[in-house]
């Protein structure tokens, strides 16, 4: 028999593994990506263009390079623990544009995935084979963007990769269309140019806003920041100056999460306000710690303090010139307005009978399939938001959506899926606000090791025992892509080095200047003589209580 | 008997209220600016004049508002807690120009300074008058530096307002005449413009390199930071956001810093490393905390921990192209190097005889008088480098020097102030590393005492007595300019209310969005309840302490 042909659509975050799975499984992919790059919005590009996400020129990815890694392919030692998107690491670098991209690049090099890619090649549309319902393939409508040319091809499987910051969520206000200034979309919006000694309001304070504000507030004459809800904001730089989800990612913090979420809510609410007090910066959401998806931006409070950026309510309505917001107090002479309002999703070339999304909402079990077709054989890939990276959970759907292809992973029937899908539905109903932004929610841990069981490459404890060491470090340790790979289908042999080795690879980068030399520590550092110190003071305690 | 006439010559920070301290005690001020505007090196101006210090374009002022005002004139309340250059608080704003700059315009309309001030002048000399063994009085010549015009008068006193950023330090390294980059000082770098996609290598890790860095690193293709001796980096955003020098300029922690130095130094050490542990960012110096003029950056670890900064050692020597290290690593292709070396500072106008000041140091009676002289009718004001804002330290310095000129004060005699000049000499020789940088250290509350001993205008506990809610915030509260101007000479009748409502005028311009209505705190969080639960914890521990 020969391989299985899968239809790759994309070729950015999730495009690039779904390929190398297909690899993995012995499948033949064939990836269509509308562009002439590969690296969806982390190619960055001077001049937007539509219904193609990208990244602002300034733009810091928010997690950090070990968590963010795909599971058998570690971010080398010497990038920087937040890959920034401006810079290339040395002029040595293997291509002149963002780190992010170029960690993608050497992916692909690495397993030579990109003689698989038919670029500048739009999909127009996907739909079931005539014989779907006997060998699940799929008919696929695509045309090349150079010469025109259009062709139907049929393929036994179909994984979409397009993402979902690709279309502008841009929701009018009152008076908008009165308004005389400037207004973009942050989907239009790269790089601050022109905007310099402008007053710039900004609607939604979601990441893309905080990330404008802050840029926008070095060089524009006043930012406005203007949110409906409020936020809490985490930094990347968290305690000792450590990457905040390296800290996190430990299964203890999953255990608490999901046994107690009000005192973990109030923990980490009492942790970001100890850092900075959302009352006194007029950021407090009406609304808990993990019931939004939360800003991740480091230098906002830095703005805030020193007037450059003002937080301001919801608008009430435009003038010609300005704004009134609902707590009536009102802003004249506004040049630009930047609607930091987000994406909607969509899947345009696909019959709304297979995926139907509405508003956002859209009904697939794991967040791939949809659940009423009779074959799993088209899996959507990275359409969740995570509370976490987004590339490791997109390998792990691919790797479990190519071994249902192949037919080694077999998916629960009907029913079992719509039950998941409206308990993930009523989780999220109950713990998120009720908004457009929360219909897609997931978390790093839990929902990787929901993926690995279907995989089967969920850490066997049993199986480590063999290994003490590596045991502890996957039970206490920060639980980074590589845990995936220790086991089961898809093992890799580097998967334990790689994990053991998360931290060194973390602080690398940062190993810029020896530093000074210096006098041994003091014994008074040492445990011992802390030890001594609790077990003295111990014993006094007991001393005096017996004097009572 | 006519009143004494007082040259002041600058009218930036330390010279306004040089006029205005004049004016208090029945002087006449005629104050000589260089320039066409006041406000020094506050006045921004986008090219770089040589001799004349600017901010950057993007400068925060690393003092908070109520720290920093001038005693008896509070910063509104609407400005911004860290006032920053580029903006200008509204589009009806007095002036179009920066924060820092617009309340030295409000300061100079409320006491009605500016017709005190000749602008275009710039002093050529400055010797003592031919009876000055008898008067004390001083000859002055001046230059018309638009008509040309030059003009000899007689003062009975003057007062030197020059500041010490406006003569660049610029060391040479080996091999920089070879370089075949730009070169450029941090007095002349104002913007980042041009240095887009630049590899930059700025050499010093004072405030100014800091500042430089964070911002070229935004646009810049990398950015290098040499530093000789690395810095503890200091929040303008401390605890829970508030700013630093609001919590700590209090007594107490003067007390402990005098008290046990040792002490507080590896409290703060610890402090500092909890929030970025130095070590890991390559920038652990070879000091300790209070050794060496910290570095207040917000932030700089954010841009470290992206990549964007890397931190160097010090330079070894420079090729055509690039740069090599002490500890042997290289960089090429460096297209600019930023000179971040600091400022030198001189009085060329006045007498060698009179002040000299070789490598940064000089010898003054309080950074003020030269010590050798009959008649202290000359001060230097604002020639310092404080823990602190400057401001207020260079408004004490002038009530002092007008007090003195006047004849209300006399100072003591020639041994007491050389005693004085050694000791501060051998207290700095002391605590700080040896450099050029260390010669005019201060700290700002025991140096405002030091002054306001000589002025009278200390606070006088025993007076305050009958005010104890005064009292009591003036010992353990935070020590604003204001406290200095309760008791004694120059007593202010607004200054209970200034002092008492800092803290509204420090929040009041974060208040720019309600919070949402919230139930009320929860009889949990109450004190009795918390109180309660520590008793029984306690009895339940004595119990146990009884069964063993």
């Amino acid at each position: 028999m020969s391989q299985k042909r899968v239809a790759v659509i994309g070729a950015g975050a999730s495009g690039l593994p779904a390929i190398k799975c297909c690899l993995d499984e012995g499948l033949t992919p064939v990836c269509f990506e509308r562009t002439e790059h590969i690296g969806g919005l982390w190619r960055y590009t001077d001049e937007p263009v539509d219904g193609q996400g990208c990244v602002m020129k300034s733009t810091v990815i928010n997690t950090s390079k070990e968590t963010m890694a795909y599971s058998d392919f570690p971010i080398p030692a010497k990038y920087p623990i937040f890959m920034h998107n401006t810079q290339a690491s040395s002029p040595q670098s293997i291509c002149c544009d963002t780190l992010v991209y170029e960690y993608f690049k050497l992916y692909a090099q690495k397993f030579d995935l990109e003689k698989y890619i038919q670029f500048n090649t739009e999909v127009l549309y996907v739909k079931r084979a005539d014989n779907f319902s006997e060998l699940g393939q799929w008919e696929i409508k695509y045309r090349n963007k150079s010469t025109g040319e259009e062709k139907t091809e049929i393929f036994d499987g179909v994984l979409v990769c397009t993402g979902h910051h690709a279309e502008k969520n841009a929701p009018t206000f009152p008076g908008l269309s009165q308004f005389q200034g400037k207004v973009v979309h942050t989907h239009d919006y790269r790089k601050p140019d022109g905007l310099q000694d402008k007053r710039v309001l900004i609607i939604g304070i979601g990441n893309s806003g905080g990330d404008a504000a802050v840029e926008l507030s070095r060089i524009a004459s006043q930012v406005f920041l203007s949110t409906r809800r409020g936020t809490w904001i985490l930094h990347r730089v968290a305690a000792e100056g450590y990457p905040l989800d390296m800290i996190f990612a430990k299964r203890i913090y999953v255990l608490l999460q999901q046994y107690f979420p009000n005192l973990i809510s109030k923990f980490m609410k009492k942790d970001i306000n100890k850092r900075i007090n959302h009352d006194l910066y007029s950021l407090t959401p009406d609304y808990d710690v993990f019931q939004q998806h939360p800003m991740v931006n480091d230098d906002m409070p830095n703005r805030i303090i020193c007037g450059a950026i003002k937080i301001k309510t919801d608008i009430k309505r435009f003038t010609e010139t300005g704004v009134e917001f609902i707590d009536g107090t009102k802003e004249d002479n506004i040049d630009v307005v930047l609607l930091a309002t987000g994406y909607t999703f969509g899947f345009p070339f696909i019959d709304k009978e297979i995926i139907d999304v509405k508003n956002n909402r859209v009904q697939l079990y794991k967040y791939m399939y949809p659940p009423d077709i009779e074959h799993n054989t088209l899996a959507v890939i990275g359409c969740f938001q995570p509370l976490g990276a987004i590339m490791p959970i997109s390998e792990m759907q691919c790797r479990l959506a190519t071994r249902v292809i192949k037919g080694d992973t077999v998916l629960p029937p009907r029913g079992i899926m719509w039950q998941d899908i409206r308990e993930k539905e009523a989780a999220m109903a109950q713990r998120y606000v009720k908004s457009q932004r929360h219909t897609i929610q997931v978390d790093y841990i839990p929902f990787m090791d929901e993926l690995a069981k279907l995989v089967g490459c969920n850490v066997n404890y049993c199986e480590l025992i063999k290994d003490p060491v590596l045991a502890l470090h996957a039970l206490f340790g920060t639980v980074t892509p590589y845990v995936y790979r220790l086991c089961g289908p898809g093992k890799w042999s580097g998967a334990r080095d790689a994990f053991l080795t998360q931290w060194d690879r973390t602080v690398a980068p940062l190993k810029t200047r020896p530093l000074p030399c210096r006098d041994r520590a003091s014994w008074k550092d040492s445990y011992l003589f802390n030890l001594g110190v609790v077990l003295i003071l111990f014993f006094m305690i007991r001393f005096l209580f017996t004097l009572l």
